[in-house]
């Protein structure tokens, strides 16, 4: 066994980002995190700092608006993570420049952990977002920078809790609202699995410049075939409003940011179509190369909210 | 009395554009708008797109990414006002860039029409969203282009037909949930009124390289007055669910994007103070300038939900 790769996490301590690192520090790789010094005092963050202390990880301190702290972050790594939120995508060509000019990094992954973004049918303001990433892709196979895309489609941590309901913390018991006819299939990948699966494929040749989708079978399911199975679980049956799709983009015309914009982003996720077959020549699947991953499946972990 | 300065809106077709390109049209300014060829054939559009041409507007075909497309329609007009949406405040910079080289330019007003995001207490990821804006700021200042800032905080027209609440239509009747104590003032300004407002600063040289403030008195109030005022209105006491600061922020720590970006824009609305008086060195407020607008308070716009 070759030795493991020294990963950086930039945007580590984000929603996404926490559980990469994570994943990276339990896989034995040399894990690092780069912080702001005010983040390291943040209330919200110290928690999270100190878990990731006593799980080994090291902080560098450092930001995307100082190239310098950047490159020497960069240089001590061999792997870069970018988990930045969807308000810094464009940050991250601060990012690549500064792997670019170290010249040492054998692969980036950029933050994506999304739809696949070259395959979109977003419409606005939804698919000015997405382009942003796609605009990243772009400068990154521009400047020959190793890569890997990761294609993780919906948080079941996340999205699984509320099925999307606005103003709820658990999954709806007496009725639902449905984006479009219910019957376009959505995948739901866990936070935990995103990160386990994103850390096997950083060593990974065959995800060496490819994209890598989580696709898990068992978890791809249209939202009536998800209600079917929460109604089935709690022995109840729920009201059903369905909001058809020409209503829904009305809807998405008629509404001022931000809400225009999780609209269009539901509208994407939920309501058009996701490619659920790979194109060998872009990419990999998850559970195909690393059958050896358990994932959660939704099944499971809808049993954890009955 | 001299002529009437010609007027480009760019993003004109959307939320907030469509209210000021009709304001433009009525006080009489030779109003254009820039369209992309798709734009017009969009379903969702035409029927926005005929209206404007009833009014005498013209559009001018162009595109942000095509340079010269841009340049030519800059050169067409004395004025330019962008409202571009969220998601395309950087693109802003394209404009900037066109409106230096055609050189005509008397007036640019950026797309703003929130909050003052120079003296903004946003967390993030809402911060970086109005950090945007303050770098569109810089940069027309550091071009010398003559500007004016439309800050118009809360549109009352989004606004309060929802009090904020989600998946509603109306304002509430039953409960309603409050972010933080209640007790700080928010601002609402009508579409229309922040439409008229605007096309009246664009000549005005008490608005040169200045803030244009939109804090009608009448509309100044806490969410727990907004409540009150509804209270009186529809004869009912409303169950009040508080969100505690502390817990806001917590929520917003736990949330993936957009949610976490949602919630910080409503925490920086609603629950972080804003200022509600002038500095006369950076602005004038337009209730006191233009007393003879009659805008629409929030007590009358209440009155259509009753």
């Amino acid at each position: 066994m070759t030795e493991k790769s020294k990963i950086l996490v930039v945007g580590g301590t984000g929603y996404i980002g926490k559980f990469i690192v994570k994943a990276s520090a339990e896989a034995g790789h040399p894990t690092f995190v780069l912080v702001r010094e005010s983040t390291v005092s943040h209330p919200e963050k110290s928690k999270l700092i100190d878990s990731f202390k006593s799980s080994g990880v090291t902080l560098l301190y450092g930001d995307l608006n100082d190239h310098e702290s950047l490159v020497k972050a960069v240089k001590e790594v061999d792997v870069v993570i970018s988990t930045l939120g969807g308000q810094q995508i464009d940050d991250q060509l601060k990012l690549i420049t500064a792997i670019k000019e170290a010249g040492n990094i054998k692969r980036f992954l950029p933050s994506e952990f999304g739809l696949d973004v070259d395959h979109h049918n977003a419409v606005e303001p939804a698919a000015s977002f997405l382009n942003k990433k796609v605009n990243i892709r772009r400068t990154i196979e521009a400047e020959g920078i190793p890569y890997t895309y990761v294609c993780s489609y919906a948080f079941s941590g996340y999205f699984l809790s509320t099925f999307g309901q606005q103003n709820v913390t658990a999954p709806p018991r007496d009725k639902v609202v449905i984006l479009g006819n219910g019957n376009v299939n959505a995948i739901f990948v866990s936070e935990e699995d995103v990160g386990t699966y994103t850390i096997k494929a950083v060593d990974d040749p065959r995800t060496l410049n490819k994209t890598l989708y989580l696709r898990p079978p068992s978890n791809i399911l249209s939202f009536n075939q998800l209600v079917s199975l929460w109604e089935e679980k709690i022995k109840t049956t729920l009201e059903k409003i369905y909001i058809p799709e020409d209503q829904l983009l009305k809807n998405i015309q008629e509404s001022s940011f931000p809400t225009n914009f999780i609209l269009a982003l539901s509208h994407a996720m939920l309501v058009r179509e996701v490619s659920t077959t790979n194109d060998p020549s872009s990419g990999v699947e998850g559970s195909e190369i690393y059958p050896e991953v358990k994932y959660t499946s939704v099944d499971n972990y809808l049993d954890a909210f009955v």
